[in-house]
């Protein structure tokens, strides 16, 4: 059994590649749900139905969330009923959060919810949310403090972030089945995904990081970090207005606690020996995952890495 | 000031006509809300829709209900979710739905949601749910008591109707403005609507058919039965299921305690005499609203026996 710990897009790109190289029943993804938010009253989890949506394989590849091919006519009506539509809703997607909004009210849990639009989208690895109780990033900047989407994409991460904090992380437990499959996990992947607000919010859950400490089995990262920046997202200014090294360096010592290997990039290939002067292993490989084909290559790396 | 009570799409294209011959703000109407349901959490309010859309020229013509040119990407993402889809809701519809329920779940009451999608889409008449409270519209059919839109769309009015309840309307009080209306018009026109389950709904609400009766101002109706049936929907066969006469007689009979006009189709010509045996004044006019002309002529003809 595989626990991927996922954020968002870079996440759900590389969880592309482990199903195919893993059988997807193999698979647990621990989802961060600290991006989760309301609008118009509906329950969104927007890095939960990303990975959902990629391993149904019915995301729209171009932006790496929402549906392929979705049209935007409810949002343009609640525009013209007057109300702010600048967080991009699909009608499809809408259906998702309508559904999964009712599931709630009727009483289940977040990830009972989950489970459910995962199955009937088919897909067939297990996805946890990180907690069924409300964890929310919040960040501060130097208008003050900042609900996630706002910050991410009201002002396209414009402000500069000056600090964060995981609301209600410290009276949230992990959802059920995260703890045990961590307990159980033969190999534990963090995706390359933003090692504060993605990986980080995770790690906030009381009970995560702790057993990514005890676990037997052996914790690979893939740093989201290439080239003095990130692909996608702002991973990289975020760490540098925290006093973080912007570098896979920066990236092992935030998980340096209980990583075993990081995976690198080629061209971040000279970080490798100071990496590995803290005690973690290192795979340099081709970690920019343009084509399918690369996805499967790094999944595959990955996993050799740890299962060994 | 004119009061309309109103049900659902033979209403709506009624009022189409009506404020094209009086100043749209002088019109207040008074709208069923017995067949309004939810769904997937959200909350349905059919004929005060179909109302709002046909005067605020966004109605898909063609049904009656729901809004031109609309998709349906949502519902089939809903279907595909697991969840029955036999309401047909449009991806704009929904948007119309989702805003409605949140103001409902922000504490606003049903007319104050009514009146804010109503202002948005530039309806400059008045529209009132006829209660804010929920009153539900079942119908008894040999397989026992159902909602009104399990019966209406998920049966497709098949069945046949053995008893009608309004539940809820004894707990019920007319929405703020009603009766003010109703006691100030100086004429009120009861729209070609159902009889038992459109108008019917609104006198079931305490108050308001003992506002009718109280009147100082005439009542005017629209027979919805023409050559012995309806134009669209089951009127007819409830009616006959209810053992009422199916005819401008039997809908002359069921008003008759605050009806002061009934206007009846040319083909139902020979009604007249015993319509005015029965004290009401009768109107015969072409009431088939096959074009906006014949609309706007109906609305004028009939405003001009109780205005007169």
């Amino acid at each position: 059994m595989i626990v991927a710990l996922a954020g968002g897009v870079g996440a759900a790109r590389f969880l592309e590649g482990l199903v195919r190289v893993a059988p997807p029943e193999t698979v647990t993804v621990i989802v961060n749900t600290g991006d989760d938010a309301e609008f118009y009253g509906l329950h969104v989890s927007p890095d939960v139905d990303i990975v959902i949506y990629t391993l149904a394989g019915i995301v729209n590849t171009e932006h790496g969330w929402g549906i392929k091919g979705d049209s935007f006519n409810a949002l343009e009506m609640l525009a013209r009923l007057g109300r702010e539509t600048w967080f991009q809703l699909g009608d499809r997607d809408l259906a998702t959060l309508i559904h999964r909004t009712d599931l709630l009210r009727r009483g289940l849990s977040l990830s009972e919810a989950t489970a459910q639009i995962a199955t009937a989208l088919g897909v067939r690895s297990r996805i946890l949310p990180m907690s069924d109780q409300p964890v929310r990033t919040t960040v501060r900047t130097a208008a003050g403090w900042l609900a996630f989407q706002e910050y991410f994409v009201k002002l396209r991460t414009e402000p500069e972030v000056l600090e964060i904090a995981y609301s209600g992380a410290d009276i949230s437990q992990p959802a059920p089945g995260v703890l045990e499959a961590i307990h159980t996990a033969q190999a534990i992947v963090l995706c390359p995904s933003n090692p504060l607000v993605s990986i980080g919010t995770n790690l906030a859950v009381p009970g995560i990081r702790e057993a990514l400490v005890a676990s037997s089995a052996s914790v690979v990262a893939i740093s989201p970090i290439v080239g003095g920046g990130t692909i996608k997202g702002p991973a990289d200014r975020m760490m540098r207005g925290l006093g973080m090294e912007v570098s896979p360096v920066g990236v092992a010592r935030a998980y340096q606690d209980f990583l075993d290997v990081l995976v690198l990039d080629v061209q971040d290939a000279h970080y490798a020996r100071e990496i590995e002067q803290l005690g973690i292993r290192t795979l340099v490989t081709d970690t920019i995952m343009r084509t399918l084909e690369i996805k499967e290559q790094l999944a595959s790396e990955t996993l050799a890495t740890v299962l060994a």
